[in-house]
């Protein structure tokens, strides 16, 4: 059961954006597993890709298209990730690429391919040939939602938001999509977000935008520490909308950053509620480090612990875990007298060890609850950051020991 | 149950080394919770302490006492770590060498005093006092087992070695105890190793080779990837045995190192063996590195990766996961067509995905198995590295969730 995570409502269009699916039976006869986004002609993109050197094929075809030439098409299959497949893996990709662009009549290069599914087998170009028309024939603005169900693979739950602000006098609209649910399943994988706005946004910021934004989303979560072979995320500014953004001195650039950042988060979130087994949302909050750098390191160390994972699972407030997990986190000349250790408002570590005030029934009130945060301050400096976790449940081993079986 | 871990056979006595124990009523009312090593004058003591920041009172005290005077016992209990509990703690720590230095007649610098147990509960002075005068009227060469048997907390088998070899024409003996069934458990910590033998070594070589020693096998050992507030690992070279080593020159320098290694290894992972929901030993082995660190920054990450660890559980043959979490280990400029990697004698991976000549039968006949290598050979340098790990289980969440309520 998804963690507070509710049904998409309503997914606002974004002019210049259309979606089209179709089922090409990859993952399952009767649901669809494809979808096909087409971008204004003008637009500009910016994509965030995994660091895992073994990547997929799509994750190589999509680096080398989107340098290549201007993206007029997303391509996206669910059921089959086309990673571990080498050569024949790339040829299969390109060839999907093709087909688009027969169809279209535009060139290979401008159509990125992502894939997401199973790992090892190799994708069926010729099923996604016969089914591209179809989902060409039914592009949609309001093809949000039926694209967000598209892209899902053992997600429970389908994750979407829009977001609207002002830049000029004009209403700018922010819509995303998203899918995962754990931060890898390498043989189901993966994270995919697609995000769009109607606003004119020059191409180096909004890739520095969306970098920034997705090191404060997508990659500050974790169900399981790994990184998938085959996450992206996309963002697509159309400049449909008589609203633009050159640098960072112009009116709107902090507000429509700040809105970027909250649409990545709440997808990020989202994944993170959907995680594989999860019944806890947790944050990690680590404050007054020296650097960012240091405060991720304690937040990571914590949120990959197995031992607070399975505390967290038996609502079981172990402080001693917490207090272990930060001191085993690498930092060099660590005071662990002057940091301090909440769960939700009750103070755990103080001093060097137990708060003297905390009593087991408080930390038992906190433990029950089902979103928790963890706030750690290392008091040694300002910086800080903030990382989004689940716990570890008996459903997680289950779910990852018996997929494929 | 532990993987393919038996009883302890017979262990040879170290001349010069005498074990006590007794029961204080820590652990249980009816189960020995304390041991007591008497070390012969003139012995010399090599020691390594874990690296947690948040190290528990009797790591601060051993620290302390080892470098102001020459050991004459180790005091251990079971039951309680004393980790957590700041000042009061410290104090209780040297309450307890007081103890013994008062019925033994040495000064309290002169016991070193190791706690493994619950964490965050003080140290029930009292009772180890009242108990001491039975440990210590039963000292005896014999008593290596007994010990082994009293350090015990959640630890399903004792863990004891002997192995013997000869210097100079001398037989020389190594003998050694362990207890740990987890690489940590906060509040069930610790891993805790006691060795001893009867050469005469230099207390400065054999600082030496002792950390060269816990590095091939304590420090390269993993449950769950954290490490405890209480580990501690302790060499005594009593000199008992006209055996002496002096310099790396010396002959005998290599078959005692050789030696010893050996000894710490088969205890390092009988306490793999013996992890918590263990139902596979998994060596996992990385060769072709440019040096030894990031050969075993690989073998951490794969050994960690919680899907790694659940497909291992459920024997199934995941290559796809493995393959993903080399991928994110984190090497630069890492060639994937380089690297190969096998699970036993099959080979997975080669040329950047799956070996063409892999079957899922061949990869399920090694799965099958209990006892599991993989290899990784990174094809870039000369550097290898080995660790043991088990698998993820459902009793690994049960015991860690469950294990306080």
């Amino acid at each position: 059961m998804p963690v507070g995570l509710s049904e998409i409502t309503t997914l606002v269009p974004v002019k210049g954006i259309r979606w089209g699916v179709a089922s090409a039976g990859i993952k399952a006869a009767d649901r669809n597993d494809l979808a096909l986004m087409e971008i204004e002609l003008g637009s500009s993109l910016a994509a965030v890709y995994t660091r895992n050197a073994f990547c997929a094929a799509p994750v190589v075809l999509a680096r080398q298209h989107g340098a290549a030439a201007a993206t007029r098409f997303l391509l996206i299959n669910s059921g089959n990730a086309n990673a571990g497949t080498g050569e024949v893996g790339l040829k299969a990709s390109f060839d999907s690429c093709a087909a688009v662009a027969e169809l279209t009549d535009c060139q290979p290069e401008a159509v990125l391919p992502f894939s997401t599914g199973v790992i090892g087998e190799l994708l069926p170009v010729d099923r996604i040939r016969v089914s591209l028309p179809e989902a060409y024939a039914n592009l949609d603005e309001q093809g949000w939602e039926a694209a967000a169900r598209a892209i899902m693979t053992t997600d429970l739950v389908a994750k979407g938001v829009s977001k609207q602000l002002h830049i000029n006098g004009e209403t700018v609209t922010i819509t995303g999509i998203a899918k995962g649910s754990g931060m890898i399943k390498p043989d189901m994988a993966t994270m995919l977000a697609f995000l769009a706005t109607d606003a004119k946004i020059d191409q180096g910021l909004l890739q520095q935008m969306f970098e920034d934004a997705v090191n404060h989303s997508f990659n500050s979560i974790t169900v399981d520490g790994d990184t998938s072979t085959n996450d992206a995320c996309v963002l697509v500014a159309t400049g449909q909308v008589d609203a633009a953004l050159e640098s960072e001195s112009d009116p709107g650039f902090a507000e429509f950053s700040a809105a970027l950042i909250e649409v990545c988060q709440i997808l990020a979130q989202a994944i993170v509620r959907d995680g594989e087994g999860a019944t806890k949302f947790i944050t990690i909050d680590v404050k007054g480090g020296r650097d960012v750098a240091e405060c991720r390191q304690v937040a990571y160390t914590v949120a990959h612990s197995p031992l607070v994972k399975t505390a967290f699972f038996a609502s079981d407030p172990n402080w001693g875990r917490i207090l272990a997990a930060v001191g085993r986190a690498g930092l060099e000349e660590l005071a662990v007298e002057k940091i301090t250790i909440h769960i939700g408002d009750v103070c755990i570590v103080r001093g060097g060890g137990r708060d003297a005030a905390y009593t087991e029934t408080a930390g038992q009130t906190v433990m029950d609850q089902e979103e928790i945060t963890i706030t750690i301050d290392l008091g040694r400096g300002d910086a800080e950051a903030q990382i989004w976790t689940t716990d570890l449940s008996y459903d997680y081993v289950k779910i990852n020991a018996e997929y494929r079986t």
